[in-house]
């Protein structure tokens, strides 16, 4: 039975069986605990005028080891991941020539092509307009690009890490077209970024036209500079590519113009010797964040079972978790919001009975649309491509407690 | 009519129609605008571990002037703020002994009192257990003190910055104290924190067993030292001082302790000499962000009004904007999610004739509560205490664009 996500009281019973059914796992482990502990003392830091995280939290992106640090990837740390929003600070990153570093005073945003008036925008411009704040995830397309296998990705940062959700704020790309006039017989509009390899994808305008931001604000703050600032494209559910950075130009025009970004890379080749191409939307995923790969259970007992799932299609309807390898299922609870293109969390708690056990979690979204197995995605698109892997990932928990990717 | 926020298509057809009804609004404005753009050429930064706002954006909480700066509060800058959330690094502070340097594997949270089992829980112990995202509110009573008048802030950061909104990830203490077992005849509990002055609140069990948490995740990741690291209480709705930071103790008890917190402060002496006692819940409350005090419109034309409305009693329903000093009103939309308890985000498009205008907000909850003017309020309370001040503010606007508190 699905859970009503939206009626908080619901949880809050459940979440009172729930307590009433620990049955002394807590207690149990007392003993190692201290009974004492210090009393505080002294007056603590100061008031101050932007805080910062404690300096015992070592959390941390991995950047990938590549031979020019400006042209790479960083990863967001899932297996530590909290709720459904992904700290700026920790957001993904994907950069093909770096961080540019820009002034918003003087960045402009050019909008031309096949429109009646081009318009040359400033950020103040842009925040005079109707704007709105939405909750979306980005994912790049390489993500999960390790599982397609033999060997996979040892823990959730390094398997699924190219993936984050935030807060965005802007206007949307619509308006801007709008007040431009978009002339007859366009239908796709080319974005490019400030930054030096001049970044460009093709983007449908009848998307541009939906749903699409041009955002300056991420989580409540101004955009961060390695996630676009002072502005970029936000396309809700579409590989993180399109979603182009350092936003410094929209063209209107006739047909994609086959950019490098669209061609030599993030196109999908299969089995066959074809490949797909403009694959833009991101197919319903999930993954548990915990226990995962390189985690440590401290021993048997109760413990809660939680991950993340995101459709690129809309809002995740169900996410099931198998404690058996995917031979029973059983419906995780989501917590709200539960919003369309964003990341939900789900939870389900769990009794480890100190035996291996193989953790899986398989979301369907609202197109009715079930994540796959490995096997099946292979099945479907071969091996050739590593863009576009959302399959089933299985944590085996070992009998010390040990997590690995099975 | 109200918005219907759950669909954001709704959104999007709205915004079709006002973009083309921006006639010009843009272009009118170009030729200030250069049109050329340097060219990007070099690599910008690297890939980091953890990263940071751009050294452009100097937005910035405002510290009280106080003798000791351990002892205070510093304000959110609400005027800047984007969407609804509240960066952690930007969550106000209230501060009765500064902030504790607390190690996370040292901290202990004791719950002991009216229980048939006492317990002891470190952090771990915490995370293995039935755990909850929601987006909260949290706002100190003290918050929109100034605008009892006769002297009112100048800013929305002066007047209204005690208030933010993270997402907040714990275990409901509901779970705690079904593990602990309260014993017949508890009614309240003491909440203590770890900062060097003890602070203590009491709270009734009824609210304890419903929707409070034990936080240790705010907006993704760990909770922030200011707000309360290692872990904290979130009591959705009630004023901040109740939100003990800190967190180290929970006694069931049978009565409240009338503790320092509760009598001589955070009390609301009334006009007669008597005063309200334990005023828990926040009223609803709303304020425009742009324009506000401090801010100069860069001229007439289009605008968007924005601001943020919020109620400890439930979720915000409808929110109206006038432009004419309260005679009349307009309904303004809500951005989504649009939560119980949480910052909502109203927006509406304005066009500024060059004349002066007095903007304000009047929000109403879904118990039907409606934001009272500053004279309803001052007529059922008195001007005695500073506390549970949720009137409409009015933002002037003179033709010179300048915006005031009037």
């Amino acid at each position: 039975m699905p859970i009503d996500a939206t009626n908080p009281r619901t949880d809050r019973r459940r979440f009172l069986r729930l307590g009433a059914a620990l049955g002394g796992a807590l207690t149990a482990c007392k003993p190692t605990h201290p009974v004492e502990q210090p009393e505080p003392s002294s007056l603590g830091k100061p008031l101050s005028a932007y805080g910062e995280r404690s300096p015992f939290e070592k959390v941390a992106r991995l950047p990938a080891a590549v031979k020019n640090p400006e042209i790479g990837s960083s990863r967001t740390p899932l297996q530590d991941s909290y709720g459904i929003l992904t700290p700026a600070s920790l957001h993904f990153e994907r950069h093909h020539s770096g961080v540019p570093r820009l002034d918003p005073a003087a960045h402009r945003l050019l909008l031309h092509g096949m429109v009646e008036r081009p318009l040359i925008l400033t950020l103040d411009d842009l925040r005079r307009l109707p704007t709105v704040s939405r909750i979306y995830f980005i994912e790049c397309a390489g993500n999960s690009g390790s599982e397609w296998g033999p060997k996979t990705a040892p823990d959730a940062q390094k398997a699924h890490g190219l993936a984050s959700c935030s807060e965005w704020t802007g206007v949307p790309l619509s308006i801007l077209l709008a007040e431009a006039g978009v002339k007859p017989g366009a239908s796709w509009i080319v974005a490019e970024g400030a930054d030096a390899c001049h970044m460009q994808r093709s983007i449908p305008l009848k998307k541009a036209m939906d749903d699409v931001l041009v955002a300056f604000g991420q989580n409540g703050e101004a955009i961060r500079p390695e996630q676009g600032y002072p502005m970029r494209l936000v396309i809700p559910g579409w590989e993180g590519n399109t979603n182009v950075k350092w936003l410094r130009r929209v063209k209107v025009v006739e047909q994609p113009y086959m950019t490098k970004d669209e061609t030599s890379k993030y196109t999908d080749l299969l089995a066959d010797g074809t490949a797909r191409q403009f694959t833009f939307e991101m197919d319903a995923k999930s993954v548990i964040t915990y226990p995962s790969g390189g985690q440590k259970l401290a021993g048997p007992g109760l413990c809660e079972i939680t991950g993340l799932a995101w459709s690129g299609r809309g809002r995740i309807e169900r996410v099931e978790v198998s404690a058996d390898g995917g031979k029973s299922w059983q419906n995780a609870r989501i917590d709200e919001p539960h919003l369309r293109m964003a990341f939900s969390r789900f939870r389900m708690p769990w009794k480890w009975d100190g035996q291996e056990a193989s953790l899986e979690s398989r979301c369907t979204d609202e197109t009715g649309y079930v994540q796959p197995t490995r096997e099946a995605l292979i099945e479907a698109r071969g091996t050739n491509s590593n863009y576009h892997n959302n399959c089933i990932t299985t944590w085996k928990i070992s009998p010390d407690g040990g997590v690995s990717n099975a």
